[in-house]
């Protein structure tokens, strides 16, 4: 399934999705209980080891190969003035992940992933969504195969992030042509807009819905007509994490917005996904109530990266090493609970 | 200052606390605002980092010594039954600390961290704090100042932890004699009691509350007579750091008990601590309010042994990656936020 050939055939490929091993994880739920502490104390720690079991199907789960993803594109809504930034520092900022001068760098280092960055053609941004579609069907499914060819299929875990000057703007159009409700309901500050900006976004959007009606029911047109390049791509990467059953890591509001469209598809889409940190932006928190998802940190951030995957996987590398590495009671000699 | 020849002198001691370095402090924020992000979108990593630069005093702190300390003690007030497990886990948890099988040193080697674990007399438990008080005022003295003595003058920063059957009774104690309110406000299940255990918890207190009365006005006091040889400890393991400007990561509910008895007798004694983990014992939410910390990691634990301490050491240690080695605007040639 390393390809995709039409958009249409997104919704079959969902229905024959590989699924995570329950016997893994109940191998390593009954290892839990006789770990030497309080039973469900380590509480969120248990929980991300066993879905790293499930997905890798194995008892005891290994982080050797950590692949952090970060995905660039340009928007042409961006020429609305939309972003507190121009949209060259898409491509400055790409020059800085190469470099090693940004925070992605700097953390994943920290955690111990490899970054693999990849600039989608940056001299063609999509075309302004409040005009007309993003992309064209065709180039979209092009970004989505580009995603999905980036994934290792070696790699233990995954964790996913963006840049694209102008893309909260997209992934809260993304949002708002899946799940409805008001754009004001979507839009954020991003890198630190004004309150003109904000309004200027919601209306950008509200133009956007009427323009497209009813073509938004198809969650795969939603994120052609109103994603970026760097969303699809997110999607695609997505995708062949399931396939090859690695378990991934998602950033903030734009990669979760990315694949919210596989979930508006089928209910299970997400369910080798964590989120890694709840972002700044107000969409998100909605969003991850919509996708029915719990982030690892809170930590006020708001700059994308992958930079909440990236330190997440901090955690879920802990949760690990506990796993694996504590005694039992017996080991220990140190006594049950009683009664 | 390293040790201390009576509880009087704690009030004395801290009108005289060493303070932060508004000056690096500054440069640092200077530096926070040239780095290639926008301003503050990094968010509690930024304000970690700020704060790690004031009490180190440098511009780019650093986190080459590690130490993590846990402290372990017994309770008097445990033979009356307030644990799911029995008081010789104690004991037998400190074996599996000093062998590498407990959670606490997965953690450690997980994030890098130097791990210490020092036993205080576990064959001479307190006194049940509900009949008399736990610890007499030469023995409590002696506690802290063997907490003083654990600290390393050349650590970057100290994780604080403790294990200690019976200690969530003894630290709600703490909470309820120093800060009021219900004694059912502040007990929770600890390592998994049931509702008549709970009760329990709550009637000990109360009993404690009323035979001592007006001595409780005297937060040493309440450590003293409601503590534990590990709370003891903690509070002096804390107060050395401070001595000595090492910033201190407290981790759940009984280690932030355990420093409480500080923020009650002088509001900045604990400006150079932050909050690894909210617990999930219902008191510690309560304890962060009174003393205006918020937690950095907020993951359904409730195991102690400065295990939300350690993995937000993880974090912590990520925040200076970040600070120390992101490119500056002009290092990387990215355009800065027009208008």
């Amino acid at each position: 399934m390393t390809t995709l050939t039409s958009l249409h055939q997104l919704r079959d490929m969902l229905k024959a999705l590989p699924r995570a091993d329950d016997h893994a994880r109940r191998v390593a739920k009954e290892r839990q209980q006789i770990l030497t502490k309080p039973e469900g104390s380590l509480g969120r720690l248990e929980e991300i080891a066993l879905w790293l079991t499930a997905w890798q199907g194995v008892a005891r789960p290994k982080l050797d190969r950590c692949q952090t993803i970060v995905f660039a594109g340009n928007h042409g809504v961006a020429a609305k003035g939309v972003s507190a930034f121009p949209a060259t520092v898409t491509e400055q900022m790409v020059a800085n992940f190469q470099s090693g001068g940004a925070a992605i760098n700097q953390l994943c280092r920290s955690v111990g992933s490899d970054l693999d960055v990849h600039a989608l053609d940056l001299d063609r941004a999509t075309a302004d969504f409040s005009e007309k579609p993003a992309m064209s069907p065709e180039a979209c499914l092009e970004a989505i195969n580009k995603g999905m060819s980036t994934v290792d299929p070696d790699a233990d875990i995954i964790a996913l992030g963006e840049m694209g000057i102008g893309n909260t703007t997209s992934a809260a159009a993304v949002c708002c042509g899946l799940f409805g409700g008001a754009p004001s309901l979507w839009v954020g500050r991003g890198t630190g807009v004004d309150d003109a900006t904000l309004a200027l976004k919601a209306e950008l959007i509200r133009s956007a819905i009427n323009l497209y009606g009813k073509q938004l029911d198809d969650p795969a047109t939603v994120l052609c007509y109103l994603g970026g390049w760097e969303l699809a791509a997110i999607l695609g990467a997505t995708l062949a994490a399931r396939h090859h059953r690695i378990p991934v890591i998602l950033d903030g509001f734009v990669c979760t917005a990315a694949v919210a469209p596989l979930a508006a598809l089928s209910s299970g889409a997400l369910d080798h996904c964590i989120v890694g940190h709840s972002s700044v932006e107000p969409g998100h928190r909605h969003l991850l109530e919509k996708i029915g998802k719990t982030a690892i940190l809170d930590l006020n951030m708001r700059l994308g990266e992958a930079s909440g995957a990236a330190l997440a996987l901090g955690i879920v590398k802990s949760a690990v090493a506990v796993h694996n590495g504590m005694a039992t009671f017996t080991e220990a000699g140190v006594s049950e609970r009683q009664g």
